[in-house]
């Protein structure tokens, strides 16, 4: 696909008239048993939460931890994943956090834009511009750092005052300035709502990933009146859990497109 | 193996007399083209080096972005060489710089511990406690945070002034409260010998993952001084491309096992 990421992204999103980004997560310990008898269980389960949404959300977002964890298999499940949205004209987006020395990021660009083509992954900032060049060279590619991060730990180092300023905001106005291709984004809890306020002032045209509405305790309310861009996209409102471990039973797929359902729609109650 | 990383590591040492390790970052446009005939190259490779070096070395640390990149045929192959290691009593060090909220962080564990078995990981702690404590409370594993970072862009952020000290030492400070198991190890760049002299008063104890001898500028004898522990260990002194990439003809093996010794005499020069 040679269509920028977040290009692709807001055709989606408009196309469905949704914000919602399934989150998929893949647990063996929370689907259902009926996935067990099928060849690629985890394909399986993609595959039907994927056709039971795809008409409800802008991209899809695997977090690759989960995959790591099946091992090789899991990585073939995921790289399958990949292939089958790209089939549906739909973009995914990567949860990986990646952040290395240069000759490094160089090797995780590769893995993640050459081998498994996702068209946008997640990057942690925290070893500075030249870990974050290499990925930033991918200009068709979307690249989401760490802007403020939903968890409770995200005010351990994330707010520590920096000459009058929380760090978050330090790290923010540095990574705008590595912006050459117009290709990044940022995380930004819903957890957090002040916080994403100020960092939509901060910037205003870029797009956001944000976890934590719903089970982490973000509302839609804020998020929407802190989070999105003037013209009410801008942003990728991400759920996991919530939608793909719905039910564990034979209608776990129709039941996280009810919930898919439900999150579009109490976003866009706040958005029009 | 159920011997905790740093004891195991220690011995490993101490039996070798050197605080060298080898990074196993697998390039194949660098690789010799005799390994290209064998069925697994990637595997082949690092077998000969290892061979080469065994007894030169006290761990050895795979960065995992560069099998990444070589998709599942890369990551078997990663798997491979730790079963390989471990069949030789050796402990391996990966180095994946993960961090990620709790449930995401329990998974990169799984990953990283259980399916690849690896013995000790570095870590990213921006996130915060939450995204470390999953990762801690593998006790008997190693955990390395970023503590100051070997390259360029390590002042972008590690070096900003929070409350009259830089960020790296509040972090660093933080991580210390956290380490309730004794599992926990720093990178310590050697391209900043005054920060990695500061940490180690710090941490006086702790073990320090030392990248940047040699191809990044930093000087054996200013990492003896500021980073080993009194005892003389409590390092660890990794040289990647320097050493695997040697030679690109038939002896690349024995190119690297020479370079190893120079690292190997060139440090123990200073450490008596």
């Amino acid at each position: 696909m040679n269509k920028q990421f977040f290009t692709w992204l807001e055709e989606t999103q408009r196309k469905n008239n949704s914000l919602v980004c399934v989150g998929l997560d893949i647990d063996l310990s929370k689907t259902p048993e009926i996935i067990n008898k099928e060849e690629d269980p985890v394909f399986f389960f993609n595959k039907q939460i994927i056709d039971a949404t795809k008409d409800l959300v802008g991209c899809y977002k695997p977090q690759i931890a989960f995959y790591e964890a099946l091992g090789v298999d899991g990585l073939k499940s995921l790289k399958k994943t990949v292939d089958y949205l790209h089939s549906l004209g739909i973009p995914v987006l990567v949860d990986a956090k990646r952040g290395d020395i240069d000759s490094t990021a160089k090797a995780y660009g590769k893995a993640i834009f050459d081998y498994f083509e996702f068209d946008a992954m997640t990057a942690n900032p925290y070893m500075g511009l030249d870990s974050a060049e290499p990925l930033l060279e991918y200009k068709e590619k979307g690249i989401i750092f760490l802007g403020k991060t939903s968890n409770p730990g995200a005010k351990d180092f994330q707010d520590l005052d920096c000459g009058g300023r929380p760090l978050y905001q330090v790290v923010i106005e540095k990574m705008l300035s590595w912006n050459k291709n117009n290709n990044i984004g940022f995380v930004v809890g819903a957890t957090y709502p002040e916080e994403m306020k100020i960092i939509r002032e901060m910037a205003p045209d870029i797009t956001f990933l944000i976890p934590g509405v719903g089970a982490q305790g973000g509302k839609a309310e804020d998020m929407i009146a802190n989070g999105v861009r003037e013209d009410g996209y801008g942003a990728i409102v991400n759920s996991s859990r919530g939608i793909i471990f719905a039910s564990n039973g034979e209608d776990f797929a129709e039941a996280a497109r009810q919930k898919a359902i439900e999150l579009k729609d109490e976003i866009n109650k706040y958005r029009s």
